[in-house]
């Protein structure tokens, strides 16, 4: 499998192109290409393979259009107009495209959803397998447990983080609240600081920890007159993110087209 | 409700009888006795309300016959042999019987499945609805997350316990080993202490913590190469084994006979 | 060492008889006497011993002048304005005074300082000696940690719990702020939800969760580029805190007048 | 500051140099120089800054000899009979000497003691600044909390780890049986596993666990009848280790030789 990565220059561009050599010393894959900027440091240099130290013969390149002709996949964490460029140029070549890229507006991902049934089409706004396994069983927990235990989510992030709480724990307050059968909206509690008398039944809070360079943690807590169940997920590392870009890439180039597949799709496989 | 409890001098007796004066409060059941045994301190002593700190009129008593022939549906938790002969008198009497004792040798179990087809009968050995909800989720867990993930089991309980690791911590080691599709027997690693080399791909591994009166604490841990999963369960009190016998016996009074009960059974009309 | 209880009908009040009872069975005490509000429903009612559960021979009572001169110790959990009372009494007739009562206003507590340079009296807001343990742990930690490491605390309540951050958490904070050498009401956020750009260098944080009947859980988080440390204390029974105002009763009972005890004093002589 | 590292091919080692690059990024040192064993495919490559993907003009080498010579201060990650090759090479020059190499025999520690009087030397098998602090609470804790508090320690490591407990866990366990005041050897229950009756009186037990790629948690726990402290750490990358290295480094070469310091005496100027 031929593998491109759009965008190669950031913090997680650059987790990617580590993966990517860790995946072909395991022969899974092939690195053909990774794109930056124009104003990128990296743009012309070439690739190093960090394990060897030594460089692939491919250097950065900011002609995405070649990259993504010539790969079988792409995979791509920019932003929202960027990422539907590529989109076009995928389609155009048909490449499969994971595509990690958030906020889309509303034409934006209408066009997605129109080239995903010409072309595969992967897009996850979180690439982690195990927060969305969190996120299922925190639905399932909610239904079995019932009323008599109140539902709280937790997450900690690192002190660059600039809003609270976390999309991820909204998620997962999304879930719970589903799984109890219950509106997320008329729900939710986002602060408790102060003097808010005793908790509203069937509420669901929030509380947010910043500190550090934690990369993400995230609980959701059920608790009752005399029990507690904890539902923790910990990242320790951004890698794992890369890491599930290219499972996800190697299980997305065995899909049709058809519409855009998202990682409980691929959860679902299992 | 007419509820009577047989062996209610113990530690888990007088969370019954303090348990049932709380649902009473909530018009919700009758205490219509409570059984001890002949040498018990508490025998031909009045039952006394502890909400209002006032006799009910009704001494503690060992006649069992008598008790359970006046309930609708009694809880017992005693010893195996002890609550064989309460079951034959609840099936005399039709007497709904929710069952918490462990220790039932394979014939007494046989008899047990026998007067099931003839009266409702409920039995588990750990009456906590939570633990069962976090074996749940340990299954559908460890088959989500996959064999990336190492699977481990820690557990802490109180300084009297004497025996290591928890029946509850190896159930939920049988649960994720189910999920994953494993042998529980050939994968379960009791013991780390030593120098025993690199873990044991697809192992599960047991920890135990013991101190103080730690009511019951157990974590299932999925760890991969980045992230962690966990999924853990704190009881506070063991008065939550009381009240859950309370609500099982609203349950079961509405069940027809035909088998034994358990808390699956329970769960999954949620 | 003759002991009273001011305020036995309440959670904290009957906490404290149940503990009275399990000390005179370890002949470390005896309860002589345990007074009500008038409008109790417990008033003039004998005190039941629970562990042999029959009447010690003495009733409940709202003669606290009575109590007091007859015992060596009184144990007072009541109210500001009341327990000021219970004061002059004890020092009228040289009882020790144990006070776990909040909401003091500034001349109480000057005439409380007066009171104890002629009569030992014990006063703290929180009998947890773990907690004391834990705020001297905070701010050891945030000494030797630095600047490197940003500050967090977390702490759960029960849902009738109607202000947030506690009381213990704010108090956490404040040692964990002195360790550090900052000012704490110039570094505290209370509350971090919404979008609030990245974190204030040097702030202290407070998150709280609210579900079920979490007696009191506090973590102090020190968190830095690679590293966490985490300090927490779980109370899982209020009956620590009766525990440990008979542990500082006896205490209490072997020193001098001359200024208002604390925990602090106690934990010190260890 | 001019800095050489010593063992620069392994996972610590490139830590260091990733390091190294970052503190030039901030003006605090400059990297004279990089060792790596003669079988290394690094040997006589050119040592590329990874912030800017360039070379810095100098190659990895093997003459640690040359290295030593021309650094203020060498970072050495090595074996212990290497190391004190290091060390008289140090000595030679007088540069100053961070050593994180472990497994020394006796020998091999006096005459580091006796190269201390000449040279500074620094050694610690553990660069972790916050584990030492944690080792530092958990004697106060056992110290304060007293003997109705039991001891556990729980730890855990990535599947690769063929030892259990780790050394961190067991110089952890010694810190808490140092505050309580008594003998670690005797005290110490390194398997809970198995019918072994109830905890014995005064014992600290310890618990491991293995998965993933876990870099090193360690928690000590306290627990007594009614409460839970528990003083935890957690690495999320071994790059603390790295970047403690350098913290010491720049410290270190502030002091005169005498002894051979250690994290402790770091800690304490604080």
């Amino acid at each position: 499998m031929k593998v491109g990565i759009i965008g190669a220059s950031g913090r997680m561009g650059q987790e990617l192109v580590k993966v990517a050599f860790e995946e072909m010393e395991h022969n899974k894959c092939q690195l053909i290409g990774a794109s930056v900027r124009n104003s990128s440091y990296l743009l012309d240099k070439e690739i190093i393979n960090p394990i060897e130290n030594k460089s692939i013969g491919v250097a950065y390149s900011d002609n995405i259009e070649n990259i993504i002709k010539n790969a079988d996949v792409i995979i791509d964490f920019t932003g929202a107009s960027y990422s539907l460029k590529v989109a076009e140029l995928a389609n155009k070549y048909k490449t499969v495209h994971i595509c990690g890229t958030t906020g889309f507006n509303h034409d934006e991902f209408d066009r997605l959803t129109e080239i995903a049934k010409q072309t595969v089409l992967f897009w996850s706004p979180n690439m982690s397998i195990a927060i969305y396994t969190l996120s299922m069983l925190a639905e399932k927990a909610a239904a079995l447990l019932g009323e008599s235990f109140d539902i709280e989510v937790l997450e900690m992030h690192h002190k660059y983080k600039i809003d609270a709480p976390s999309g991820t724990a909204l998620m997962l307050g999304k879930s719970a609240a589903k799984g109890r059968g219950i509106n997320f909206e008329d729900s939710k509690v986002l602060n408790r600081s102060g003097s808010n008398g005793v908790r509203q039944e069937g509420s669901i809070g929030f509380a947010a920890l910043r500190g550090g360079s934690v990369v993400g943690e995230h609980s959701v807590i059920f608790a009752s007159a005399n029990e507690k169940i904890e539902l923790s997920h910990t990242m320790y590392n951004r890698k794992a993110y890369a890491e599930n870009a290219f499972k996800i890439a190697y299980w997305a180039s065995t899909q049709l087209p058809g519409k855009i597949y998202t990682i409980e799709d691929y959860i679902n496989t299992k």
